[in-house]
Formats: C-alpha cells, structure tokens, sequence
C-alpha cells in the first residue's frame, strides 16, 4: 500500500460557483449597521470603498454565485489544489484515525489568501479603479493581493501590521517584488497611523489599526478602493472553492469527514473548506463535527462576547455582530500573525452561536510542537496560523486512539511556513512562550469597555 | 482564450524509470580516475563512502534505471509535476515566442533537489545507513536531503557553505525542522575545516570545501555513508524524471521545443530537464537547440578548463574529468549560492565537448531583472539560480521577436525564491553589484595552477 495519497482533480472541476452559506442557513445572519444611524446599511454606504460586484456578494441571499472566467482562468496556475491523506502522520501518531489534508500551499504566494485575491483584483480592474490599499497581519494575504494586482494592472499599497513587518521583513520583499509597495502600520502616512503614533511611537500595531489605515488611504483618493484578505461574508464565499473541490475529493476517496478543522483569525480558510459540508449537513446530507481552532492570546471565538462592533480602531467600517476582543484589543505579539485580530467574521460568529460549529484555543507552543511533527511526517512545514489546524486534527487523532474508533479527519493546511523560519528557529531555541489565557485576559479586560456600540 | 495554461499529467504518468543519456551517446564519457592510481576506479573504491545501487548506477551503460516503488511512492507528493505555457510572459515581451516552464518548485523544500534526496535516502536506508552526510550550497539540497533523511529515518548532517549560512539562516531552520543537523563549512567538525579556519578564521566557505568536509565526516563514521546534490551520473540520472514529464506534456500541448534552457551550477537540473530530449535527438527524433546559462561570476562551462580535477578542496574525491575553475576556486559571494561550485558534472561537460549543448554565462543583475519580470507576469518568483534560466528564456524569446520567428523555448523553473527574499532585497536596494567577468577571471588565474592533476 501506498503511503502517499492525493487526491486530484483535474482543472475541469475548479468550481464554477462559489457556495453562499446564507442561503442554507435557518436563521439569516444580523445585518451590519451603519455606525452614525446604526440601521441596516445599504449597498451605496460601501461603495466608496467596494466595487458593486463585491457589495452584491456581501449581500446575497442566492446559494450560488458565478465565479468570474478571467478569475477561474488564474485559480488554473495552482487549483484544484490537492487533497492528501497523511498516512504517515497518522503511523507516527499511532492511530486509527483517517487523517486528511486539504493543501493550500500550492498558491504562488503560499497560502489560501489568493483565491480572494485574485477575484477582489478582478472586480476592481473591471469597475476602473486604479489603486487598491489593504491591511494584512504575516503577510500572507498582502502578498496574495500583491501577486493579483500584478496579474489585473492594479498599483497595490500594503499597510502591514508592524510586528509582522518586523518579524518577517521577507513578505514584504515579495510583496515588493510583485510590484506592490508595502508600509509598516501605523504608518505616517494616514490620521489614524500618525494620531497612534503620536501618542505611542513604539506601538507594534493590530490587524485594526492596519484596517483603519487602509480604508483612511482608500477613501482619501481617487480611483481607489480598499480589498480586505477575510471576515466579510463575500471574502468567505471566494474561500469556498477548497471546501468544494474538497467535496468532489473525498467522493474520489470513497470517504467523508467525520470532523473537519480549521484556523481561525478572521475566518475565512476555515469558512472556505467547513460551508460547503455544512451547507450539505443543513440540506439534510450527511452530519459532521466542525471545529475552529484560534490561539489563545487572541481568542475570540472562545472568550470574545458577540456583540456589535468595528472592524478597526478608528471606527470607520460598519458595525457587525461578531464575536469580539474590542477593536482597540492589542493581541501580543505571538507568532502566528494572521490570526492576531480582534473579531471573528459575522457569519462565523453567527453559525456559533447557533451552536453549527465547536471553538477551541490552543496555546503557541503546542502548535509549533504540532507543526514540527507534521513537517517531519508529511514533508510540509505549516505557517504557523496553519499549525493550529494541525494541533486540533492531532488532539483528534489522538482521542480516536483513546476511543479506539477510526474516525476521518480532514483539516485546512491553508499555508506553508517558508515565510515563518524565525518562528521555526525561535522555538527551536527555546525563545518563545506561551502568551495564552493569563496575559490575553489581562489585555482583554482593559480593552472591553469601550467596545459595543451598539449591542 | 485562456492566460493560465498547465499541462498536468496524473501520476500513473510518473516515470517508472530513470534515463540514461550514456546509452545514447556517440563516446562514452571519459573514465573516473582513482586519485592515487590515475587508474579508471573500480566499484569498491566508492564502497566506502556510497551504497552499492548508486555506484552501479553511477557506472552503468543501461538506457533506463527502475525507479524503486518507495521512492516514485514519495515523488508522488508532488510529482509530476506542472508544465506550464507563460502566456503572460510571452505578451509582457510581446514575442511570437512560445514560451514554457517546468516547475520543480512544488516540491516540499521548494526545488528539484527532492528528486535525488529521495532516491539517495532509500538506498541508503536499504543497505542499513544510520547517518548521511552531505554539502549545500544555497541550502536547496541540504533541505531536500533533510526532507528525504526525515522520511526514511536517516539521521542527515549538512556541511553548508557559510556565506550561504549567513545569506539564507531560514534554510537551516528548514534542515532543523525536519530533524536535520546543519554547520557552516568550514566548520571545526572535520580536519578540513579545522585547517582552512587556522588559515583563514573568515574563510567564507565553497563547495569544494563543503565537499571535504562531508566526505571527511562520512569516512569517519560507522554505518555513514555521503550523499550529493549534483555533479555525479547517478545524481542526474535521478533528475530525468523532469525531463521525461515534460516529454509527456508537450504530447498534451501538441507541440515540441526548439529551444531548452537550464542553469548549471553542479548541472543536474540542467541534465534532468534536457538528457531525455537529447537522448531522443540522438536516436534520431526531433532537433533542439540546447542552452545551459551559467553565472559570470563561476563560469566552468563557458571558462573552465575541460581536465581531470577533483570535485573538493581536500582532493578525498575520484578525479573527474570536467569543466573546471580549479577545486581550490572562491567564487565571489553572489547570491545564487546553488551556483558556486567550481567544476560541471563530468557527463555535461563531456556533451559540451562533443558540441550537443551551448553554455552561455550572465552576470547577476540582468538575473535578478528577468526574476522580477517573470514573477510580475507569472506570478511565481524564481530562486535566484532559476533566474539565470529564466534570462536565457527571455533572451531567446526576445530574439524570436528581433526575427519575427515563433520558436517552442522551453526552461526548467527548477525552484522557488521563497526562501531568498533577501537577494531581491538586496536588488531593489540597488545593494547588489555584478561580480562578473572581470571580478572572476582574477580569481580564475590565481586558482587555475593548483588544479588539473591528471590531464
């Protein structure tokens, strides 16, 4: 028997829909409100900021919607991305779970984040813009925006988080290399990055803060908008082309998920793999387990209150219900740097609160612990946002064992952790620790009152 | 019509067998020579150091080699892997060229190097090997061999060039992630090392040095024996699998290359990519133009004597015959560290003697520019090595245009720049200087003396 198993499509089977959650669910997710009047807001609020197009998948209540053919054409460079079974993990584990892993590394910047990318550039380049600013956190998204601004001719502005800019100087080299310039935020460059600035010239910045800036930058020019790399429910909807294909892949495998698992910051790699087989679960098909795993310095799926909120410092984005931190909650500087956001996407919030998924926080240093086990077993060293996914199927994994039972177990390996070497080298050294409950409940009492507006 | 075109085979079109270029050759290639006999050396004289199936495969005059079920089990990760059309490319340099690439970067270290590591662990691991040691240069093999000893259950010890070491420190947490053990050479491990750093404490390393240096370590040892990136038959051999793919894949597409390039630094990329187009030229099939592009700064094939010479510092290895600079060469520090090594293996030297291939040297920058070019249009960032074979591409292509003609050029993107972000760093800083002909060929003449000890 074969011990390594893939599972491919060929590229006739890249989806030629996205799948909407929305449109299977039993209770419509809250609307976002508009912060002055705080009623539902209305497609001409977004549009100085987003393409119409997007605006129209931000709201739609239609189960499926056509994936653009100019976008399908740049998802053939690295989609249908592979599905494997880690049969060798699962010897050195010693179990009898069935463990799965859905790749997205494949992509040319690494990760998960282009299959947004790519279609945010497009909508954009059609509606005439020119420049597109975004906010990013490691880097992975902002790279992903950068490699699709190069394929559509759209100047890209980067404001990324200044920890992450710091810790992984190299991201901000690809995203040069595409073309796209890229700040450390707060940045001088906007109200918000030089009043945060002013007051604290040493502040490491937050994935709200870089939101603030971007969508500051985007509405101060002309012919320019803002693309944002997860949380808002059009951002997940491009994600579901992996839960898809992953779909048609465990048909090929004569196999289906027990427990799927997934990262979460913001939300979309998990939304992108686990709506398609909720979807499936709602419309009476088969049951499965859901499980978000985020880390425990930024948890806020499982410590965060679901309440209205911004999605940035400065208060400039809509409110959503969400699971939240509080948009001024400044998470540690852990290393796993895209999951370093204050709230959860309003979709996923709402499908916990309706009790559709599970939520678990993991300290760093088990993940790492994960990651190097995976790396060794499977040859794929994951990002480090990835390597909570990682720790969730194995905590799995290893209960199946206990239990005794075979369960199938499929997680999202949204990204490889070629860009995250220094965090590899800092656990090998023993530098880094684990910023979990303790800390994190500190920051998070002394960010939560001035958050919910609106609740 | 689409941009985005990629010719993907499943992997039942993953080779069952390597090939052999010796069988097709009008003269054999010259003999190694036993260092103290100058007698051609017999298969017990690379006992010691190799496990018997890759010295007869080093020897062998067969047309093609069984690939071991384990070992196409493992490519099958990543293999075959994609073909693809640059559409974009093509229109960015408005040429009536068509231009294609083999992409090796899928692989999960990045490079084609994985293609040998793996085979070498195996038969390795068959003949009771505890312990491997090996050189690296840019740290492509090492990580490969590290990938390939975590697989098997080898225990790897990589000697990596220092000036590399401080270039690329993410390639060593790469090695140390999949339980590998790195040094800079010279290190204080081996006599080698320990005599260089008594010369010289600053001695930056090359991969002659590197060479010894493993060697030393695995003559020293029990139950270890010494594995290579390049250079060696078996080794390129090992590479066929691309270039037999690609074969496949220009059945797809329906059309057939007038034009391979490859960069040569040891010349196994090079030789994966073009023996099996060239073995079908000289059974009597279809013509090809074959180019490989060298750097400047090391240029054996373009300005190196063809004699015998060692492949190390420390003069442990068979003499080779070969395209050589002298084994006590320093090339400069430039930043394709695959690059730097001061011979060409001794089956591409031999079929540039006999007038099969062309070799063509660039400095660095012109390197680097189409880097940025290709990765702008096709997404993908070349490591800086496959940015030499990518200029040769766009040079011939631009001729194409100059003539008005449509040639096939087909180039081996043998890897990724993920982990070389540095380097284009360093170019947009405009930090990066062409250490080239003049820089060199002092080098050159003061290295040439020592060397060619049997001609």
């Amino acid at each position: 028997m074969n011990d390594t198993i893939k599972y491919v499509l060929d590229e006739t089977c890249i989806p030629k829909t996205w799948y909407n959650l929305i449109a299977d669910l039993p209770v419509p997710p809250p609307p976002m409100l508009h912060p002055g009047t705080h009623k539902p807001i209305r497609a001409a609020d977004l549009e100085p900021l987003l393409p119409m197009p997007l605006i129209a998948q931000e709201m739609t209540t239609e189960r499926e919607v056509e994936i653009p053919g100019p976008v399908r054409d740049v998802y053939r460079q690295w989609r249908p991305s592979p599905l494997f079974r880690a049969r060798r993990l699962e010897r050195a584990l010693d179990t009898p779970a069935r463990i799965y892993y859905k790749y997205e590394g494949s992509s040319p910047t690494g990760s998960h984040k282009a299959n947004t990318g790519v279609a945010q550039a497009f909508y954009n380049k059609e509606a005439g813009v020119k420049r597109v600013t975004t906010e990013t956190g490691a880097g992975q998204w902002g790279s992903a925006m950068a490699f699709a601004g190069a394929f559509f001719g759209l100047e890209i502005l980067v404001f990324m988080v200044k920890v992450s800019f710091q810790q992984k100087p190299y991201r901000r080299s690809l995203m040069e290399t595409y073309g796209a310039r890229c700040v450390a935020s707060p940045s001088t460059e906007t109200e918000t990055g030089r009043a945060i600035l002013a007051k604290d010239p040493d502040s490491m910045g937050s994935m709200a803060i870089a939101v603030s800036e971007a969508i500051e930058a985007a509405a101060r020019r002309e012919r320019t908008k803002y693309a944002i790399g997860s949380a808002l429910n059009f951002v997940l909807l491009h994600q579901t082309v992996v839960g898809q294909e992953a779909m048609a892949q465990f048909e090929l495998a004569g196999d289906f998920p027990d427990i799927i698992v997934g990262c979460t910051g913001g939300g979309s790699n998990f939304a992108g793999l686990v709506f398609p087989f909720l979807g499936a679960k709602l419309r009476g098909r088969k049951d499965v387990r859901l499980i978000a795993v985020e880390p425990a310095a930024c948890p806020s799926l499982t410590q965060g209150r679901y309440a209205y909120d911004f999605g940035d410092s400065s208060r400039l984005t809509p409110l959503a219900k969400m699971h939240t931190l509080g948009s001024t909650f400044m998470p540690p500087g852990f290393h796993a740097g895209g999951l370093r956001y204050h709230g959860m996407a309003p979709l996923v919030s709402h499908i916990k609160e309706l009790g559709l998924i599970e939520a678990r926080a993991y300290p760093q240093l088990p993940c790492f612990q994960a990651g190097v086990t995976f790396a060794r077993a499977e040859g794929i060293v994951p990002a480090p946002e990835s390597s909570h996914a990682v720790r969730g199927a194995i905590d799995e994994a290893l209960r199946c064992k206990e239990e005794g039972k075979s369960r199938a177990i499929l997680f999202n390996l949204c990204g490889h952790g070629h860009f995250d070497m220094q965090a590899y080298a800092d656990y090998f050294a023993g530098k880094l620790k684990d910023q979990g409950y303790a800390e994190s409940a500190l920051a998070l009492a002394l960010s939560r009152l001035p958050a919910m507006e609106a609740e």
